[in-house]
């Protein structure tokens, strides 16, 4: 599945990822200690088990700091790494490769940290419907390759911001009066190509949402058992049914196992530890 | 100590995240659900242990959002939480508090997961002169509230990037040809105003960095014995000693009872989990 | 319904906008024949029959020129005006307000244009279930202003981009091979959050991408016979039908009949002439 | 003639208005159905009469969507079009040819409707020496496109903005209490490289312009019996004279052969109807 | 006169110029070192003999600061300073001042040397009608204020950039073959609104320039015979002269005396030197 | 040494600098005059003696103007040029060039005679031992290009800004009571990466600020009785000695013969001439 970003999206993130590391004067233990001309070789390798996200914005960093540099990846979003695996090989001017590296390896040890966690919360639900979603829970202004990660691990699209898609929370709940209202009022804002979802805390609440139209239902804090009774009752409804809060690697398994549609994880992006990458010197 | 950042640089954080959030339509879901003139009474509340940080960029995000809204800080930047501890008490346009929330959350989380951390290993090295200090590992974008976030919690300042000070480090040292000879050209080009820090593998490259006047020492995966070994042979020479290299909760106590002057941790920014903050609509 | 669209995209808008209009030197006529310290009191009037937009924009832009003019604003966006009406009342120093004057004219007789065309479509198809939606031909870097215009004059929103809803066209059906192909890809791509919609040039590909789960069908040049057909087969399956296509005035009526769900209609932003609108000077 | 626009601030406008279509996640449709290294050929043609403007605003949107796409242009700005004529041929990677296909048609649309409709007022002064001037309603963010598409239509140029010429207006005349007053202020603000125009109402008006030395007098809603005084009264002053207030390709032929210079219209620019032109797949 | 410049253009420089002093970190000196509770009142000094200029750029880099810092100006810009003159007091937290002091006394220091270079070359054609005009050999990126400052030191406003007049030079003549051929191609292209100044190098060039119709003629490098002689040849034909090269306090009187409108000097803002003032702590 | 900066941060620059000129027609007078496919050669020449700097900035003019043209740098930062000396040989679209020569002589001539200034300074100090440093007395919007030009110059680095080291200044003692007192706030503050440095008035000072930790001292004003008893006072205790305040050609030498490490010199930046560098049409 194609999962690329807009170029000029990219673009701009690394540029200021640079312009804070680089400040107004650049890389200054390089420029006093490695000599213009000199060429370098390095290699990209992983130190860890995962799986690899980032390839865009690595490479943008490198070519922004210098279009020289050659960056020859054997590695893509999504594959899978191991410890010592060469995710890619670089040439060109040493300068400007170490002038890049950090930049380049904290957007890769972010994403594929992200990507990492989402496998594995993708493998915990093996054998199930249940898709693997994330949150809005996610880096200021990093959204856009923090979900590319989310899918490069395995996991699925949930709205990606506030203007695309409709998505009734317990606040607009209480300012609307009730489940039922707040969802009547979306569905005549939305128009026909906005979904509409709810976030409901009980079953009662779940069939006031589907009772007023909701195309997707999000079930907060739900036990298993209640989990299954949403499911039972919503059958043949059309409706997709999405499972949160406190989801963990040794809970997500039980909650999948009750045919919810997609469970989402706020951890994928807001816990996600790095992933751990280096540059090494590569004496052919 | 005063931690405050320059207003502008916040600013210009805080509108790339509320872009990427509201889009060009902005958050529809209050838009159809919330009445425009509708007040609204909010708390923002600490559900875990913690240390707060963020302040700066949450105010901020509810200004830009719509400046009536006003935030009431009970906690600030390094105070410590505890789960239901009330942080910040907001009175104004519900609509506006709402389209804000997810935003100012993801700032407050974040921050304040980096200052939690960071307590939590200051308080390890309790008793010690050892100060824990970040690294560059950081979010890019986001690395001047990251590094106000490891204050806020207790640690020290490092450079804050590639242009304020130098810092030697192993390819460096190979494209120079020894770490004397990298130090030698690092002083020359350093000027009076910048420090010229070396990374260095055993105690024959701390000599070395010594002797070509290194202001402070990297002593990179040393163990404590020669951490030890390290911090007698430096005594009195007016350098910095700073540990870095798989520092954890666990081995940082031993690592600072050696005498070395800083702890470096990119875990502090590069896996944080998130501190859990939510807000609740206040009754009152 | 609450229309109002992100403070900082609107005040992005009109910043470029007056840079575009000031240039380096600001407004020379007033700066030459305008005393700084006059005061004047002025009165935005409509000179034509039409439906008011553009009330946001056109603030900011009097308040970037100058936060000491007042604005009182006596219609508001989506209020029909007849020739004469006074639309608002200004307030402040006259050479702000005279150096604001084209600016802020421009946005409102452009968006006020818009929603006056929205208008007289949503009339015309009166007493039938038919929304009037926009497209994506807008004025580019105008879109959010425009698409606020659309439903101040009475309209529905369609997506807003590239990027919130998926929009099958006649060249994606050639790359894939099939309107179905097409559309199942595009549902195994969606997730839960994106809406699936397929544009078809016959009654044969409706059935084609009805099969195939599509949530939205727009069918592209049907006659009205063909409307009505595709009403019949689609009715109970809960899918929305848009027709577009050379929608004119004269045969938006006759479409709506057919008991389509939606009317989109290219002309409503690529199209439509500005509203006039003037600023008298107020002599009280 | 040279008509070419400054490469950054194309390429400015254009980043702008794909940033706006493409949102955080870029074209999901395409994404989800076109393979990546699927390559397309596809011609850019014509489906009405007119004149074509925006070849540089367009090639710039498919460069920078994507560097591989090649655009070879049949005709260029200014050339007439007919339905069905091939204005480009496109090659390389489908999907990102049909990712920049809106915003590319959207400014080709708009700019190509500007000059269709200034060369259809042109054609209505033929065998005068009027000139068809623009005014500033034009679209906020757009006008040196715009003013470039009334050049390729066959406009002449009046001033850009506020900053590179006066032209004293009604309201000027206001606050400096006279015609004659405002122009001799305007005169002594302008140095020696500024034009200084006037608007006047009437005969009376006009000869006090000329007495206090403007170098171009716009005649705001003269009927053609006082254009013809007017022309006589000026001859051989060295002053332009410029006709402006409801000009229509009913009237502007009448008002050319009355002598005056320059003719401004403020529909070319606020009310032109885009140009339709689409996307065809090529299939050799 | 009215010479104020656009707020958002000053707001733009202003908030680089901060950016640039305060990094990612900001005033570190000031945070270590006064408490951010502390007040302070401060007095802008000049210490030196000259023309203030740079009010709306100091006054803007203090509130972008902190708003909370008030500021008093006793002079305004165009004001005459002597040593020791207080020229503005400042009034709020003492960090924020501080922190503000050096980049609004960059702006001050650079604008009000310009200004003060300025007036000592329009005191030295006192008695003449010679305006001291500004060329293009500004500060990238501040040529708006340093334009600004020229008029704030009694100067006359030149072109502002390559946008807003035509100024055909030594290159273009030699491109098109002649200064009458370059003039006439200019004449063409200019339209009503913009002017037509032509370098020449001699008498020659000069009868050609005004045959073709030149609204100005820059007299490059004449001496003071010749400059007399174009005075002579060119009265009466409505044309400007401008002399230019070389230009010196020295000389300049000489040059003015010839009879020439126009004197344009590079040194004003290519090489004058800066205003020494100063920040002192107010003890009342 | 290698002096280069980061490449983004000179097209930013740049872009500025060339939309400031270019406005939003271009060169208007370039259009009107050289016809678009004219190829031209032209070399850049020195008219004074001088040093060479801007080449960064003046080749990326060029670039962003049109990447057709060509440019041979046959000097290259801190060479020395005397009158004649070709710089630079340019090919390519003559309308190109002469569009970009203004903008490209402006940073080169600023930028050389910044670096010419300094060498003069070097010079006049040649067999001392003193550095010429740079204060933050710059252009606002250009200071990482003027401190370039300086160490061109033969210039040694001092802060870049507000945030890079601590420098402890009259104000700040006055605010926290002593310099004593202020340093070693600073000293808590800075952590091992920052340098402290401490500006005082008297040789008591100067103890003060050894006794408190300071890094480097300045000595501000001192005659040169005084910085002999503060070298001797300092000897051994590994401070860096910096005398300022009115250093000028005349001083200078005297001020370096008494011992001080580092001298800065204000007037590097903020009131060095222009070198006279020009584009001739190379005939060859």
């Amino acid at each position: 599945m194609n999962n690329a970003l807009p170029r000029n999206l990219v673009a701009e993130i690394v540029a200021r990822a640079l312009a804070e590391d680089l400040g107004g004067r650049g890389d200054v233990t390089t420029l006093a200690t490695v000599p213009a001309e000199a060429a370098g070789r390095f290699r990209l390798v992983s130190r860890q088990h995962g799986v690899l996200s980032g390839v865009e914005a690595a490479t943008e960093t490198f070519c922004q700091v210098d279009p020289a540099i050659e960056v020859d990846w054997l590695e893509g979003d999504g594959d899978v790494l191991e410890p010592g695996r060469i995710v890619a090989e670089l040439d060109g001017p040493a300068a400007s490769i170490l002038t890049a590296e950090r930049t380049a390896l904290n957007f890769l040890g972010r994403l594929s940290g992200i990507a990492t966690l989402t496998r594995r919360f993708v493998d915990a639900v093996a054998g199930t419907n249940a898709g693997i979603a994330h949150t809005r829970k996610t880096t200021p202004g990093l959204r856009a390759l923090e979900l590319q990660a989310v899918v490069a691990g395995g996991g699925v699209r949930h709205r990606f911001g506030l203007d695309d898609a409709i998505l009734v929370k317990d606040n607009h709940v209480a300012m609307a009066g009730s489940v039922g209202e707040a969802v009547r009022r979306a569905r005549a804002y939305a128009g026909h190509m906005l979904r509409v979802a709810a976030e409901v805390d009980d079953l009662e609440q779940l069939d006031e949402a589907l009772g007023a139209g909701a195309d997707s239902v999000l079930l907060d804090n739900f036990d298993t058992a209640d989990l299954r009774q949403a499911v039972m009752r919503s059958r043949g409804r059309g409706v997709t049914l999405e499972a949160s809060g406190n989801v963990s690697l040794e809970t997500v398994g039980a909650i999948a196992a009750t045919g919810v549609d997609v469970i989402s994880v706020g951890a994928l992006t807001h816990s996600a530890a790095c992933l751990d990458l280096g540059l090494d010197e590569h004496v052919s």
